[in-house]
């Protein structure tokens, strides 16, 4: 209930604060008999880590994967995957700055009030860098749906749109650049804008848009567990998110019903796909997409007023080595929550029916 | 698992096909010894059912609500509170048009291919006749939550936008005109438009903006239950949204960190609130406000091509009476919702620290 | 969380108080395409059913059940089944005696320290009435089964004991007396003890044992959920049991482990059956049995003391139409509740490997 | 749903494989603000450990915990609290000789129907070494619990029995000797038939009592998770449990209503204690008390036919070291599981009522 599981059949519980001595998780409900590929796994930690490219933080984090137990001789077995991360970053006299702070647009406060204590290290439990368990999972998810296909990339960074329709893209093209734009040229705007941020100090946001391919017909669990609903939670639960929409979106409630509506073809696809491939929380087939808008990066390196723990207005500074944009990294998260809705719902559909 | 509960501590479970017998709920988990006002109820309820204007469906459902446990003289008694709202207006021989066809952009294709089979009178459980056992839950929620005030409205209609800030509004006003758009002028521009839009026997989408005052501090339980990750997947679980956005949402996304970050004042409150009331999924004493954008109804009042179950296209054309705008009867169910999720997280928020 | 679910993926959430308008449930996570013999499950409603014989209750209760969501044309939906069973036989002023009083050995007092507020009219929610909710919900998941054979039947009351192993039993013996016992000249012992129990205004306990045949190898979750502990824990939460024991039981722990072993044959088999049909929490294939004990029923017609709500010891007498042993209208209650987890491991089994 | 978490507010998960890299598990749910006592959680970890007394294997593990998260200056900060075992003793190669064969009375067969894998080293994930983890968890629950007092003890061991009623004993002399039996007469008596037992390469069963003390009022759930029957599936979830009783238990089957009633005394107290401190599944404020059944320990010392996965009888004996006699090493468990249900239920019971 203290909301660090995910999932129904297949569960992650995931534990860790950013400065602890690990962060890991559980995986629970992965079906026996999957031959796991661990290089796919560690490839989907490196699309995350930190320092892999010039526009996002350089702090180091080898981020490797112990697993503990659910695998016997390459297969999982049924029982539950336990799994580390160690932190070998603990730099934790960085963060006697914020001991008795609370920064701007961080959860420092909330945590406070709420439970009392706080880890104020790095931003506790609370920090992204939790999303490292969900990609470990994520990247078990993807092998056990094996046929779907999963691509989340940068549709927009500030001001700056990636403009064309997702058919008319190559998602081939999304780890050619530090972005995480298959369009090569937006790429480019994208990241002299990061560069030109970054270098005031300041951060942007952005947003994401996700595509899920050969998704069977029938996943979805009516009433209130519907596809597209689960899914929009698993993308609210991403640190720094702000808005989810799929199919038309925010754009649908514009239009009138006789341009919404998706003819059909007679082998059951639509002409069109407004509907972002779910109809009544079950999909339908059709490509799923939705896309998920992520805030600017709340720690910034200018002079900013904050409140410290006495109650007093004091004046403070971002230090260290933080992401002027989250989306790029954000992209593997969204694959790894979209793979872990997928999986779960894949299996709860196997009992839907004698 | 199946999908028709909500709520881990205050939980509902519906049952019901909108041309059954009746459809229904259990409330379990409503603490005991709350004095119920069941006219409030009533009242929810009234709001929510058709034909209270012109603009909405002109069916007629008495939809009141039989209480059958868990109330004792007048108060919450702790066990689980059963609730019937009988069918009283099933005219099943209406859809027998329906019966091997799938209407576009319903869900009567999905069920079929989930299920194998489907009651395909009237939407059966994709038929947002469902939603009425939530307002029933939802003003239960209310009456516990009773200091937080919730107030939703409409906000758009197809291109007609409510502009003014939700600060500058009376809430007050929202019931007064059919739209539930608390702003005159723009309520009437609204309902011309939805007046408009059905002598042409089409349907058109619209938005609902949602504030949530005097929510206290500590609300939500990171990491996967953010408080808005849970407000987020209620709302998409409602039928027709296509979309949820809170704070900031998807404008925040293009924003610079030094625009949306929201400074403090001494006592803990922000200067802005672009963070919506919520940081790191966690309530932080500002107001909760989020946005859903519902897609225009798929039953319009034309021609359409169809698929039927023997897999050819075949002509139809939408009969009976329905909405030719879904926002204004969402109202409630938005609110209903709202206060579920809260009421939720206030039961969850007890058991937080010692 | 407030305990009023049963199961994970075969769902049943129940209501209602035994004086209230009327009881039910949602039986949520029944598979689509199950044909449903409703004269089956009015059968089993009517073995639990007070007055059938004359060692029960002499109440009138005629148990009809009314399904409302769920099923069309006889089959389900795979959407929840809500159902709704009336209380027709609401005398709440034959209650007024005890509405300040807490009778011995029930529940009156736990519930009014633990809510505050009490419906004291038979029992309220405590009464032994919500498992009818129980009948129905088990005789849908016996149809589901439909292979596995799940027979219970008293085997002792008082002294009594049934001395009989079960394999030498016939089940289609149990309907055939009012104790349920196969065994025709210990059901006679059995019944002429309870008439003799009854003649002194008093009660008395007994234990069921039940025998679950055909029981496909692999049901079952460990850890926590071994398949034991669940059909312990639906035991246990029948009213009135304090004991349940499976396999070798109690006595299991005088033996030895090379009397305990059972060796195998060579088709996985095994030549004794110690276990009970499981090992490390799944199933073997061999029959499942278990033994379930029963207290004496607290409502006994003789003078005791009790406490009344002011903190006074009173005298108080049982009136009314009361069991004067629990046993024989526990036997389709048992069953149920195996079938229900039954039906709940059937469905986790699904999804366990690829 | 794959039964590795145990709890609905304080919940445990558990992973690992006894011959795997490590054991550990995630409690989520602890409230935060706790301060831990490491010493006690080690302490009860030492009381679990193979290697105490010359009655219990000798294998040597020295168990030690490392904590990796939701504590910060040794106390709990509300967020989730994961934690690692390590295997130090896994003599992997110990265990070639069970690769392909399904020991008697082991769930090797059971794992491998089920799943299609199995990891054969040690038992796997059904060895009771994960039994560690739940020490853990219950170790921090006590601290939580603080005033309530749980004391668990061995009651019989095969055909020795406790003749006493727990009142009589002293349960501060249960860890003076190794068989955990406050009565110094009856632990010699019970020791010397254990070690006789051993002599001769076999094994014995037992049972041990628990009693829980200061429970306050109202603790429980109905209807289905009833205190005891929460309790229950704790118990039966621990391995090699065949049987759980508590109050009267099976006695109370044989009683008579007039003999088993418990009588109040004018504080809300009961004269007799036969319902075992629990009415309608909710604490009534007297002590809780239950005895649970182990069988023998499967694995003996003796030639014995067994299956191999070729399906052969072939003659296998078991090697290593082997606890002759599973209770005095249940004793910790017991109490631990005893715990968490306690805390869950102290949770819960905060939400009861307004």
């Amino acid at each position: 209930m203290a909301g660090n599981t995910f999932g129904k059949l297949f569960k992650l519980t995931t534990f860790g604060e950013s400065h602890g001595e690990a962060i890991g998780g559980i995986i629970d409900g992965c079906p026996a008999g999957l031959e796991l590929n661990f290089d796919a796994i560690q490839n989907e930690m490196n699309r995350r880590k930190p320092g892999q490219s010039e526009i996002v933080t350089q702090r180091k984090e080898p981020d490797t994967v112990e697993f503990y137990s659910g695998i016997f001789e390459g297969k999982t077995t049924g029982t539950p995957i336990g799994f580390v991360i160690k932190n070998t970053n603990q730099k934790s006299k960085d963060y006697s700055h914020i001991k008795d702070v609370y920064r701007p647009s961080h959860a420092d406060y909330t945590y406070e009030k709420k439970y009392g204590v706080r880890d104020y290290r790095g931003g506790g439990r609370s920090s992204a860098r939790e999303t490292a368990c969900r990609v470990v999972a994520g990247a078990i998810a993807k092998q056990l749906l094996s046929t779907i296909k999963i691509n989340a990339f940068t549709s927009s960074v500030g001001d700056i749109f990636l403009e064309k329709s997702y058919q008319d893209l190559d998602f081939s093209n999304t780890e050619n650049n530090a972005i995480r734009c298959p369009d090569k040229d937006t790429a480019e705007l994208m990241i002299s804008k990061i560069k030109e941020i970054r270098k005031e100090g300041d951060t942007i946001g952005g947003t994401v848009t996700c595509v899920l391919q050969n998704v069977p017909v029938g996943l979805g669990e009516p009433v209130f567990d519907k596809l597209h609903a689960e899914l929009g939670k698993a993308m609210l639960s991403i640190n720094a998110v702000k808005g989810f929409e799929y199919g038309s979106g925010f754009c649908g409630a514009r239009m009138k019903g006789s341009e919404h509506n998706d003819l059909f073809n007679d082998d059951g696809s639509t002409k069109t796909n407004l509907s972002g491939g779910i109809q009544g929380g079950i999909s339908n087939g059709m490509d799923v997409y939705f896309r998920v808008a992520f805030k600017p990066v709340a720690t910034i390196i200018q002079k900013q007023d904050t409140l410290d723990s006495s109650g007093n207005i004091v004046e403070m500074q971002g230090k260290g080595r933080h992401d002027p944009c989250v989306v790029p990294r954000a992209i593997p998260i969204v694959e790894a929550m979209a793979a872990l809705v997928l999986a779960d719902y894949m299996l709860l559909d196997k009992v839907s029916r004698l």
